[in-house]
């Protein structure tokens, strides 16, 4: 088989996938990258399952027409409502950030006391605990999820270690501590920006990036590139040009991409809901 | 002239209006109220002024298909990036939170001094302090203004008075408490649930209640109903049915509106914007 130079798609509902983003190219650097932040809707994790789904599949029809070969859903939220629909309807293969940071933890416990960390909306889907469930079989894990709505907008803030976000990780992270889990999934993809202040509330904890794990299932699926490619090449669109995008991509990434294109998406599929 | 018995229509981006609603049915308990939430692509805070004019746009061309003789729009950042142009193509009155306090917070102030609080996009825009500058002309005011992103996320988990929520709000208002202003313009419909903390913060300032200042304005443009009217007359649509909606607007209204009925308004205006 040759090697196949169509690029990867991955898609967010915002900035949030660039933490993904991240780590896709650096154990795949000689990819070419489309990236799709939908930061005219953000965020997702708020929203109704309905409503994320057709968000969803917009971002896939809109990468779709950039002939990707593999789609990354860099959102845990449109992964936790929106992956299997994706699966079924596009002809690539889709991977989600939930299998993958699930499937790890349950390699990571020694104890089999798993916490789960994400929005509203990925903890209400329970993701996370039937993706665990499934891969600890025959075991039997404790599960441990909370919903910390309030860290997104604290990450986007900058406020990465401030004492009004010690006090809200101390008053997330609560329960968890108190139920001796040895093993927590940053089920969102703004938490590895918290790592620090996660870490030290909790330093016997082993910290799953779900970005991480996500990018590692990516490189098991794509063949190669061959020689040694140091360029990176990724091509970024959004669909509203926030004053904030490039300071948080380049904080979100470790490095600059300069300004992103702008593209509507809301037409991409038919009043039929065909691409 | 005869009463006039067409409803008034009231959007915002999401909940956050029913603060200004809950002002309105208070002042006009006669009227019939059309309120459009736009749960699916709340917030407009973070998104660029093009966004939110199309959004705003689409809100009202929904309200104007339900026949309203008057358009508040419940919502600051529309308020600031879309009211000029809502005004010049709407047939029908158009009301903003931003003008009505602006000009009581000149009224209210003796040291002509005043601060602003609002999200990053109604900041940025400067609408209150060229509102204010105009309102208090030949006085030149210090205006001081202060962007306070979290205090949306802060007050839709409920956290209207925690521990964190206060060391938050001390943050924000630090530039405000030392530069000695007496009166502060809450610039955002989420932040009159926060006033409780706002007023411990700041006990000599004036706070001025955006939602209360624009539904005085509204009355002022609306000939009374006849007679007394008791029931309150309230139809709900938002765009997306969100899990948290029931909750939060009884907690913003003050009483329960039941369900409301999700409508699609991405079509409502044609490929030339035009209803």
């Amino acid at each position: 088989m040759n090697y196949d130079n169509r690029p990867i798609g991955v898609f967010d509902s915002g900035i949030g996938g660039l933490t993904v983003l991240k780590h896709l190219v650096r154990l795949m650097p000689g990819e070419r990258f489309i990236y799709l932040g939908d930061t005219a809707r953000v965020p997702y994790g708020n929203k109704s399952p309905d409503t994320v789904q057709l968000y969803a599949r917009q971002c896939a029809a809109f990468l779709r027409q950039h002939d990707v070969k593999l789609i990354v859903v860099a959102c845990n939220t449109a992964s936790a409502l929106a992956l299997q629909v994706l699966q079924q309807e596009l002809p690539v293969p889709v991977i989600g950030v939930i299998e993958p940071a699930a499937r790890k933890a349950v390699q990571a416990t020694t104890n089999t006391r798993i916490g789960v960390i994400g929005t509203r909306a990925t903890i209400a889907s329970k993701a996370y605990e039937h993706s665990i469930t499934a891969y600890a079989a025959p075991t039997t894990p404790s599960i441990y999820s909370v919903a910390c709505p309030l860290f997104v907008p604290l990450v986007e803030e900058g406020w990465l270690d401030t004492p009004a976000t010690r006090l809200i990780a101390e008053e997330y992270t609560r329960p968890l501590r108190e139920s001796n889990i040895d093993t927590m999934v940053l089920g969102c993809t703004h938490y590895p920006m918290l790592a620090k202040v996660l870490a030290e509330l909790m330093p016997n904890c082993t910290l799953i990036d779900c970005g991480e794990c996500a990018a590692n299932d990516a490189r098991a699926l794509v063949k190669p590139a061959e020689g040694t490619h140091t360029q990176i090449n990724i091509s970024m669109f959004v669909t509203d040009q926030t004053p904030a995008f490039t300071d948080l991509a380049e904080r979100f990434l470790g490095f600059s991409v300069g300004q992103p294109e702008r593209v509507s998406i809301d037409h991409v599929l038919d009043d039929k809901g065909q691409p």
